[in-house]
């Protein structure tokens, strides 16, 4: 592939979309626009994978530099995302040829995917596909997930700015209640995404530092949920500091191994209703202990709040995504570049690779010697290796107060094959 | 007060504390420190009314130059709010003669209150003790709410912080369920605070502009809510536009009066459930539509987020307590320095005053003409008056990744009396 004509290239992202997915996408772009010997056009799958699948392909080409460049700061995916994860060749050996078929149509040699544990699978696929089915390709993944769970990475885009952003939030929000404990709410309670791994519930510890000590309890989906030991902690807290912040994974699980956050809610109507799991430790602590709260609930806001995003983690997605059209041009296949850190103090990192039968389907949990021996906090270790990842700030330009996120014209490219029934 | 030997001042934060009520303090007390002729000490309450009534006063000549400078940039209340409310002199004369003991001990001659409706009626009542009896002394109200419900003023301080927050918020979470609405999400739902008024919800309608469209449906507690039009508008932008925002304020409410969060939610053991509106709002979109949903509670994070304050809001927070040591200087008493719109395009205001008499217990609701017509947007003449108000940014000073927030020493002033019970 690396000689000869150059071939065209798909890149698409998946799964649940960042405050950096698109600063990867600027890196892919940017990047393969520099090897016009080598790479042709750049076309974008309109939502993920269902883009290749139904032919429908975003020409990048037809963008600005300008629209490209502000992809950095933009936070979602440009594209669209999906999810979508692709069968196994024998179950569903029809999506397999569909791909190769739309491929061929557009002189595909280069596939970029730009997601989590799940993509990273349909990336595999679709990179054995030169040996399963014939078709001479490059598959690369670009790694990214707000959970951080992807394995060999240090740690993976997406993830610093969602830390950042909670750690920020935990800051203030206990400022805040500190300031109404007096007379009036004494536990502030913030729900937080990660629903298998404690990594952003990690990050709420990040708020309580040497110079600004707050009493913060974390709730780590890694830990079964002791009601008792919580309330006394929480309790502890209030009567020494006058209020405690609760940082609760949306993961956390009762002994009986059931999601804390599914307590079989009604409505006055019978309904059922599908809550969070902040009401429930909110209703937990009136009940033991009877104290004024409030709570939160992220949510979305975490995971696109680019205007808080960390610039180590922007910068790595941008690296990534550079790293993946530069592993292509190099003629690999089915690896994922990867963060190295070099030292934590100072923070240094380099680009690493790493194969992708090793990435696909592994789940990376929260080392047990990152989570204190009570359960609720984290460890000088953790603190060591999470402080680095929201380190410094890279904010958007702003227009009338409001930030700049750029869309894009997503021109379709032509099709030139029949219509596909996902 | 104005000749002769200078008095000692009081200040003291009450109620919601907001991001920028400490640059009005930090207004009052790098202004009082230039007028030594006539302004001594500044005593702060150590929560709000309370420190005043418990002699609890914090000597705040102690705290350096640099700590007060970095008030400017530090969200909540540095030396602690209060929800107290006085009651009237007829009710309770005991606290009255009480805070006459208190300022006669410390030399007291001027009292600044920073908070909103409920502390202007108490600004008020101590602005009245000259007369009623016989205590000289000059109140100045220092406004500050997030709720902007404040008379006469064209804005209160603290709100412009918030709906910057919400503005970019919501734009951020609609770009999010935009890249995930081909296979999944296609509702988002914000929850925003406002009990009685809907300020903070038409912020959300910042989100989309003419350059950034986005479906916005804003949920006011001025609008009683119909379900059915609820639904069939959230419908007909999902089908236009593939997904939809919602934000609704927590004060929205049934035809029949009763707060829609308020739904007598039951968990699996039949304990009543304080839940917020979001979720309620998720529950019927999934019945009615069968739509995916996320929804997202920023309750304390939206008023704490000093990280994305408004330049105007902090300006015009300092430019309030600056005001108001520069009223009691010139011999004021029982009046509010104001915010005073001199025109929109280009923003620019100045500083006016109201007599405390027009400000105390007077709520400021949304004008019908800002709401439009089907009840669940901003109007053109709503975004002229919102849009100045998040203008700029006014980042604070960061550490290793996190804002740099002061804590003051909040050193106590030695107590001359004896124990007041409240």
């Amino acid at each position: 592939m690396a000689k000869g004509k150059p071939k065209n290239a798909f890149y698409a992202q998946s799964g649940g979309v960042t405050a950096v997915i698109n600063a990867s996408a600027c890196g892919v772009l940017e990047t393969a626009r520099k090897y016009p010997k080598k790479i042709g056009k750049v076309y974008a799958g309109r939502n993920g994978i269902i883009g290749a699948l139904t032919e429908d392909l975003i020409d990048t080409s037809k963008e600005s530099v300008a629209a490209i460049k502000a992809l950095r700061h933009t936070p979602s995916g440009a594209f669209g995302s999906c999810r979508y994860k692709l069968k196994s060749l024998e179950q569903n050996k029809r999506e397999y040829d569909r791909l190769i078929e739309v491929f061929k149509a557009h002189d595909i040699g280069y596939f970029f995917y730009n997601g989590g544990g799940d993509s990273a699978d349909t990336c595999l696929k679709v990179s054995q596909l030169s040996e399963t089915l014939g078709y001479p390709i490059q598959a690369i993944h670009v790694p990214k997930t707000v959970d951080n769970d992807l394995p060999i990475t240090d740690n993976c885009p997406g993830f610093g700015s969602v830390a950042k952003y909670i750690a920020v939030s935990t800051r203030e929000a206990s400022f805040d209640v500190a300031s109404m404990a007096k007379t009036s709410t004494k536990v502030f309670i913030l729900e937080v995404m990660g629903r298998h791994a404690g990594w952003i519930a990690a990050a709420g510890g990040l708020a309580s530092t040497q110079d600004t000590e707050i009493p913060i309890v974390i709730l780590f989906p890694e830990v079964s949920f002791d009601k008792a030991k919580f309330l006394a902690t929480v309790d502890a807290n209030v009567k020494k500091y006058g209020y405690c912040t609760v940082v609760v994974s949306e993961g956390v699980k009762s002994p009986d191994g059931k999601f804390l956050a599914d307590q079989g809610l009604k409505d006055a109507f019978g309904h059922a209703q599908l809550g969070g799991v902040a009401p429930v430790v909110a209703s937990i602590i009136k009940e033991g202990l009877g104290l004024k709260y409030h709570w939160g609930v992220a949510d979305y806001l975490q995971r696109a709040a680019r205007h808080i995003a960390s610039k180590s983690d922007v910068d790595q997605a941008y690296a990534m995504g550079k790293a993946a059209v530069e592993l292509a041009v190099k003629g690999k296949n089915s690896v994922m570049p990867t963060v190295e850190r070099v030292s934590s103090k100072p923070y240094k990192w380099k680009v690493g690779v790493a194969p992708l039968n090793k990435v696909a389907n592994v789940e990376k949990m929260m080392p047990k010697d990152f989570i204190t021996d009570d359960g609720f906090g984290i460890t000088a270790k953790c603190r060591t290796y999470l402080e680095p990842l929201i380190q410094g700030e890279d904010y958007p330009p702003y227009k009338n107060g409001m930030p700049q996120y750029v869309r894009l014209k997503n021109v379709a490219a032509k099709k030139k094959l029949g219509e596909f029934k996902l």
